[in-house]
């Protein structure tokens, strides 16, 4: 079945998503009867193209590689000019899913959340790798969804394409999910990885991590726990019912964490990680962020450089722990292909 | 939506899953839309009963716990001498959903196969957590299942109720495997975790977990790698396409290793598993069951204790690890209930 895709947003992500339906176009139609034709894109800094037919993804790709703009690509077209606000290319692009890979905005969610309203209300289902909507306006986006008779989804803002929210939806369906604890970000996991194996002291490791790229020039929403903060509260909102907001969660980064203290803890057996935590308790939901010592023995502690894990405290299973990317091009990128895939299952079987 | 269901065998798996049923009866109702009536049970042991209307489970679960046959069950039932053999029931009683739950013969099968081609052909969907009929005639059932419109699905077989089919089949479809490495036998993987954290000899690990009831009187089985070959079995056939049989798998298991074995490893920074495996080359499908020394950044090497954990190496998504319960009642209870509700989902969207 053939898919009309609208992609707002295309940098990392978009590219990868994009790479993916170029590299498995042929699985993709054969295995999960799922042939993706990319409509329209919109960038911020890279322009807009739309094409009612379909765009040729190797024409595209090419001429992002060579730093060209959208609004260059050669092929059946519409005029750009008509579409300059994504606002306006969402309401008038006739579509079955929309992408949104901008950029996250953890304090207002936009322009993300009035774009992924706006394909909601013109009937396309909406799938989201940006935290910013999904951290500020879960409930509403998905009752908005519901209200359509379309789908929200969310599987890469928390661990890129590992599955989460396909996790807890089909094989853990059935489960009261008492706790969901884990490590939600690679770069202070990478840090704190080579504080204890190099024996780095903090400012080293963390000008390695800068220098891999792990680590933005400013670190502050990795190391003083921000970016896991939106994640605890998307997990804590759309998995466990709650309604928090991120200023919520109880947080406590790990840049006052020294040598010392983690060798101090291996000595005793234990391992630092920064945690993430969200509890239930009766009605009440509680998160936090914070750095905690672990034993050995515990599935988080054996998670090592920029690698993400979760934990699932269920009342049928026990505990249930996931384990992979929390980041990376590609990775993130079949987050996306993921949800639409789960959108297109959903489909066919009506 | 309502389902009629067959339980055939009510041992552990299938008064856990009646527990479950019991227990989360209006949850399932209410977030599911998933009501199961259980209209017929049989049992080598604890004796039938067949009620089209519907079994009471309460109270057929305390007459289980007296001890008593199902064929006291006191309620609306038919008379139970019109089927003494389960292909019979299997044949004449009108249902959505056959749970076969019977004990594993991994020589044969049987009489689980059997059981189990009966319903698909009076068109019934099968759920089973046998390890017998999945291991050597999986693409057959899966086949007849096929024609017959039905599903056949399989998910407590490898992990118990832990999602390995659910995984692959929703968060990460879309993925090639290349690889999948795991921790599949509780018993050995507790024996080695003794032998290494408590200093404990072979034997003695053994007889400690023969006396918590992890390990059998003969545990053959388990130590020598037989039942990890049946799970590695099902894993190659049903996940990467693979047509193997048990006696291909090269096979070795842990009785020849000494405490000293486990120390001096541990010493180099390594830790003995038990390691299931199955890799594809090309088209060609390779599986062994071997006791192997993995590095302690291996996610496979903080697996402790009863656990079980399987490692999914992907092309989008590098390597996905998931970790959790690999046997129990209500977990292998639950995975039976997670098929169930994988049929009603799809069944609902129809």
């Amino acid at each position: 079945m053939e898919y009309r895709i609208i992609l707002i947003g295309c940098g990392t992500v978009g590219q990868g998503l994009l790479e993916i339906f170029d590299r498995k176009a042929e699985q993709l139609r054969d295995q999960h009867d799922f042939e993706p034709k990319v409509v329209a894109i919109t960038d911020k800094l890279k322009g807009s193209v739309v094409a009612p037919d379909g765009l040729n993804i190797k024409k595209v790709l090419s001429l992002l590689k060579e730093g060209k703009k959208l609004n260059d690509y050669d092929g059946p077209r519409l005029k750009v000019e008509d579409f300059l606000d994504p606002l306006d290319l969402i309401e008038q692009v006739e579509a079955d899913i929309m992408a949104e890979m901008t950029y996250t905005d953890i304090k207002t969610g936009e322009p993300a959340t009035s774009y992924i309203k706006k394909a909601l209300r013109t009937g396309k289902h909406v799938v989201t790798s940006n935290k910013g909507p999904a951290a500020l306006h879960y409930h509403e986006l998905k009752e908005l969804a519901n209200l359509n008779q379309r789908q929200f989804r969310i599987e890469g803002t928390v661990m890129s394409g590992t599955p989460v929210f396909h996790l807890v939806e089909n094989g853990l369906a059935g489960n009261d999910i008492r706790e969901i604890r884990g490590i939600l970000n690679g770069t202070t996991n990478f840090i704190l990885s080579k504080m204890e194996t190099d024996g780095m002291e903090y400012d080293e490791a963390l000008k390695l991590a800068q220098e891999l790229g792990y680590a933005e020039a400013d670190p502050t929403a990795d190391v003083e726990g921000f970016d896991a903060v939106a994640k605890v509260v998307i997990l804590a909102n759309a998995l466990m019912g709650g309604k928090i907001k991120p200023d919520e969660v109880k947080r406590q980064g790990i840049s006052a964490l020294r040598k010392k203290d983690i060798l101090e803890a291996k000595a005793a057996g234990l391992r630092y990680k920064l945690i993430a935590k969200v509890k239930k308790d009766g009605s009440r939901i509680e998160a936090s962020v914070s750095p905690e010592k672990l034993p050995f023995s515990d599935p988080l502690a054996g998670v090592m450089g920029a690698q993400n894990a979760l934990t699932f405290d269920t009342d049928l299973m026990g505990k249930v722990t996931i384990q992979g990317a929390g980041a990376g091009r590609i990775e993130t990128g079949f987050s996306i292909l993921s949800d639409m895939l789960a959108i297109s299952r959903g489909e066919k079987k009506k």
